[in-house]
């Protein structure tokens, strides 16, 4: 996990006497290259993608690394290192970054925020466990939304050590040898001295997912609607009879023919909630695309 | 060392496979968030030392945090578990945060770095090990600028995993706390299986430190001049007698009286040169107080 970043040392021996409020991660290298990449130069999704294979940094067939199971493989290993028992994949949320277009990246910047392949995991109440690995917006000030290129960062919150961040090459051959390196000789010692092994009891003894539906979350909204008056009232209608607030829109001039973007960040809200304020939103005769909605992460 | 940031564990086991290139470290919170408090607000070494003990950042007596040995006595620690032998304190470079005036934060902010108490601890020619601890422009640019308050951060480069860095509360009983546990059952294992010493052998045998004239580096000199023509020329004249070159100036207006402030970047150059070319500098009529002079750490 992570190449050269010795972060399941640090989780499973260093924090030892941490339990763990929380770990934000940006763990797939190519992922955070095509981000950086069109973050720096404003190209979108598709000739990003090319430049990364072009340059050795994604494979020919860069699917798990793009739709965001590379880095959930490795959320999921940490999320169990950290709480004891193992995740089941089709528990946890996972979207990639092919829907992330020039366009998003623009208008996160316009407001204050970076968009990066985040895995989040969170505890929350009653043993339940967060996880989710998707594009997430990152407020501009967070070290997070510094972490460019391939490299790779995880920032961990224990209740005792608070607040940390590591930060190195996530991959390559390289990095991947001193990891492996470092197990080896961990591997070598524990043959004269057979140590405690690190296994995990059974899902429910010590916690379980937070159903998808039911994590809290800020969220980016971005929709195509029809350039009239009183198409803002009919979407913020919407979100109102789910309960939804608005903390803030974006309604830039027309570009594309008939319908105009309009993006609004939306107040935290559960996402089964938010999934069903959608529903009535993609009925609605102004709008005229899919909604995309990406996660808003503050790191309160 | 360095609180809750499990420097030691990294050092030691995760990057066993590789040979530590440098170690750069913020390993001081106290120095940090003084220097940080005179770069936010402008102001001066002592309100912000005052400011620092109200807050319980500071000792009632904080001669060690502020001359550097507090850094020095961590960075003495980092670089003998990084190369295999204990250094000695008498043959390593430390200088304090006391001489760093909020003049000096101005004119390194226009030249681009912020200043910061960095330990340096860089192999180099024949097992030689450079380690100095002292007041430091760093290139804004790079992560360890960012580096604020009370926070403590490593940035180490090995031959194997390349660059990385490690972040977090530098101090604290909390954070403090975090490393006691980890180490207090690392020892509860060792108990049941005498693992192998860590120790060290002499001195001489794996490297030595690298002696301060020796050690080469980019400096930011300031001095106080007359404001009269000629004296650039005279100044450049006696760095130039040492073959020392210049790589910027800057001079601005007159602020205190006839002396006048007179800001260098100054070419890489041994310490011993440098500090031969302070003696003649000094000894110049035109200049009219004790240089003060402050390495630059370009990373490279």
């Amino acid at each position: 996990v992570a190449g050269g970043i010795p972060i399941i040392k640090v989780v499973r021996e260093a924090f030892v006497g941490n339990q763990f409020e929380s770990i934000h991660g940006i763990l797939n290298g190519t992922s955070n290259y095509i981000l950086t990449r069109m973050t720096e130069t404003g190209m979108d999704f598709a000739p990003a993608l090319d430049e990364a294979q072009k340059l050795g940094y994604a494979e020919a067939d860069p699917a798990l690394d793009i739709n965001g199971w590379d880095a959930a493989h490795k959320a999921i290993i940490l999320a169990s290192l950290a709480y004891g028992f193992w995740l089941d994949p089709a528990q946890i949320s996972v979207a990639g970054i092919e829907g992330v277009t020039a366009a998003d990246i623009r208008f996160a910047d316009e407001l204050g925020y970076r968009i990066k392949l985040l895995a989040t995991i969170k505890a929350g109440p009653e043993r339940q466990i967060e996880v989710r690995v998707c594009p997430t917006l990152i407020p501009q000030t967070h070290v997070l939304a510094s972490v460019n290129g391939v490299f790779n960062a995880i920032a961990v919150r224990g209740d005792v050590v608070g607040e940390s961040l590591f930060y190195g090459r996530g991959a390559g051959q390289d990095p991947t040898a001193s990891s492996v390196i470092a197990d080896l000789v961990e591997a070598a010692l524990a043959l004269e001295v057979p140590r405690a092994c690190y296994g995990f009891t059974s899902h429910d003894l010590y916690g379980r997912c937070l159903p998808v539906g039911e994590a809290v979350s800020k969220y980016y909204l971005r929709l195509a609607v029809e350039d009239r008056p009183g198409v803002l009232a009919q979407i913020a209608g919407a979100l109102g009879e789910s309960g939804i607030g608005i903390l803030s829109v974006i309604q830039p001039e027309g570009l594309e023919g008939e319908a105009i973007p309009l993006v609004l960040m939306v107040h935290d809200a559960a996402y089964s909630a938010m999934q069903a304020a959608l529903g009535k939103i993609s009925a609605l005769p102004c709008v005229k695309a899919p909604p995309v909605l990406f996660h808003v992460e503050s790191f309160s």
